[in-house]
């Protein structure tokens, strides 16, 4: 059984995990708390970057000779692979941590097996302390789900962002769109891109609206690189001087050539071997931005994980729709989401949803 | 200049008239505080129904002798008329009444000149104190709003309510819509519903759904009345055994005959003759209950001037959208709303809108 203390750090240790949610990819969030005997708090880390220490190493490093006898409080298992920076299994052994207390364990092949090799050498070992709060986040979106979904669907985690009016309108009836939500809004879709590592839209946005794609805006956020640009573009129709090609971001132009198609009666890019594809070049977190007929493709196969919906308090009666050819004919069929948020974002409403389980 | 107890009692009578509105239509809210020299409470009372006494009578009544002397708070100005009660204006000098405070002028032609009356009496008046929050409500759409709005445009206000899907639609590809929002949100129509004194829909929504439109299920409101239900028909296509016709409310199908209508390309029924001989009925609350064409129409009209959209957070991808055809063809004429509320009501989202002055 946690203690109290350990319950209390375990809190601490999500919060500071969420502060690398902007810059870990492809790695987890994860935070550590190392707590003396009494419960007092010795040293705190949390992994900051890819390629930069583990959460636990730099809860040690702080710790020092400190380190002897605490209780590590950890919001992922301890990996156990030989990784840009050694096993922290290994790590917290040699350091003499006592007692380990984990969130949620780890999924991926590579990396588990942490506790089993603590627990082997003699270290105390609980396992899913507060792993609700540690995957969902204290606040909505700010745990470590996306990571965790990747590595269990072995595919990138998709958020599904759109910008509608309150009837459900992306453009109006000529195709104009500009601007449907406020600049607040759109502030907080750049905070949005600036926590994944890839973009993805369908050819018919790259041709009715040229857009550039990168991460701009994004206020206090630190910005370690460019997410990767992504076209579903069975028949390479992008524009040779698209704006998607040039600017300071990768680009990918995702083709049958490349891709394969789905053996329907009319061929499309195979989504899932596109997911699958992103997984294996290490790609983690997908910002799908529509448009209206590739989103209703991906809600079709399954691979929508999560919904940001910006909604303008405003009406147009006509024009694209934010989603179509979703497959669903008929109501029985409604595709349910779990409500995870509803805030005013400047003068418009975001609804945060995920497709419910079961 | 009011005081700070006079400001007090204000707020605490547009907080009582809030308690009459279900049941004072076609009259105002209107609540009512009687204050001592020192600025304590003598007596409250607040306008019941129509039929029933006004605010201010019914605090005279609690305070009898005490009267004398007092400041009446009061969210509207006192009525000059001889209506079914006699006019406040004369029962408030007979009571001996010191000084009158009024948070809005009565914009009626009949009723008005009761602020008159009191200053000829020698009567110390005050007009314009916390006007905005009675008007509005203290809590969104608890004020005198709908009233005034009414008296001033000669027409009754019209709530526009919808519910739709996260991307906007009210029925699935085959017409099935039941049930896209959750059984919470449709207990709150219901007490929308207790709140207006006329229901509107067009035929096509007859004809689809059959719809009773009584008021049900709206626990803890006073029902004295059913609203008047009115269906926009040109043609009289409303079947005889529509549901709308029978059942415990009155009905009327307004048809071209009655209503006429308007001289355009293709004639439609002329709404804004609708809602001017709904208002010489006596009816100043309209509940717009759809579907999507009549809606797109009235909001061409400039005929809405409130949304309450219930959002579910699931998702189609195909079927009727929530408004149709509201003449906007490109997105400078987006007809852009100003938020009041938004909330959680059950698994759905409720938003509170009207349109933008100016
Ligand atoms: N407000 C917003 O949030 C928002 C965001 C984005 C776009 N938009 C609006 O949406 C409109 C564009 O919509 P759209 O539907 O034409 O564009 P889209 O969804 O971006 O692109 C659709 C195209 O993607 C390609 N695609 C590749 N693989 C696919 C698959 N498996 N299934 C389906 N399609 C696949 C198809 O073209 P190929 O067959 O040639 O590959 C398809 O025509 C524009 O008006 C834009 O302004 C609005
Ligand atoms: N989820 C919701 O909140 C909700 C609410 C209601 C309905 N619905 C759905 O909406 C669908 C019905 O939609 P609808 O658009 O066909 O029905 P509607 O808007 O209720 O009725 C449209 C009809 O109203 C008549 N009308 C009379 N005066 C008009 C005017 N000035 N302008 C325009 N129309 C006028 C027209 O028929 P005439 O020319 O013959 O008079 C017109 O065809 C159904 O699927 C229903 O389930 C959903
Ligand atoms: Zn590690
Ligand atoms: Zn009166």
């Amino acid at each position: 059984m946690a203690s109290d203390a350990e319950i209390r750090a375990m809190r601490r240790a999500i919060g500071l995990a969420a502060r690398g949610l902007a810059t870990v990819l492809p790695n987890p969030v994860v935070g550590c708390v190392l707590l003396d005997p009494d419960g007092g708090v010795v040293a705190e880390g949390w992994h900051e970057q890819a390629g930069g220490p583990h959460a636990e190493v730099a809860a040690l490093r702080v710790a020092g000779d400190r380190a002897r006898g605490t209780t590590a409080v950890v919001t992922l298992e301890p990996c156990n692979h030989i990784g840009r920076t050694g096993p922290c299994s290994e790590a917290l052994i040699e350091a003499g941590v006592r007692r380990v207390v984990i969130a949620v364990p780890d999924p991926s092949d590579a990396a588990a097996g942490g506790a089993e090799r603590l627990r082997r050498a003699g270290v105390d070992v609980e396992v899913g302390v507060l792993g609700v709060e540690a995957e969902q986040g204290l606040e909505p979106g700010e745990g470590n789900e996306v990571w965790l979904t990747a590595v269990r669907r072995q595919r990138p985690f998709v958020t599904w962002k759109f910008a509608a009016t309150l009837d459900g309108r992306v453009a109006a009836q000529d195709g104009t769109s500009q601007w449907i939500t406020s600049v607040q809004a759109r502030g907080d879709v750049h905070r949005l891109r600036a926590q994944v590592d890839t973009m993805l839209v369908g050819v018919g946005t790259v041709l009715a609206d040229d857009p550039l794609l990168t991460v701009r805006d994004a206020e206090g956020i630190p910005l370690t690189r460019q997410p990767l640009r992504v076209v579903a573009d069975t028949h390479e129709r992008t524009p040779a001087d698209a704006r998607i090609r040039g600017g300071d971001a990768p680009t990918w132009i995702a083709t049958a050539a490349e891709v394969g198609v789905t053996a329907a009666e009319h061929p499309a890019l195979d989504l899932a071997a596109l997911m699958r594809q992103l997984f294996a070049r290490e790609r983690r977190h997908v910002l799908l931005e529509g448009g209206p007929r590739l989103a209703g493709a991906m809600v079709e196969a399954g691979l929508v994980d999560r919904v940001v919906a910006y909604l303008a308090p405003a009406l147009l009666g006509a024009g694209p729709n934010a989603l179509i050819d979703a497959g669903i004919t008929t109501i029985a069929d409604v595709w349910r989401l779990e409500l995870l948020d509803v805030r005013q974002v400047g003068d418009d409403v975001r609804v945060l949803a995920r497709p419910r389980v079961g």
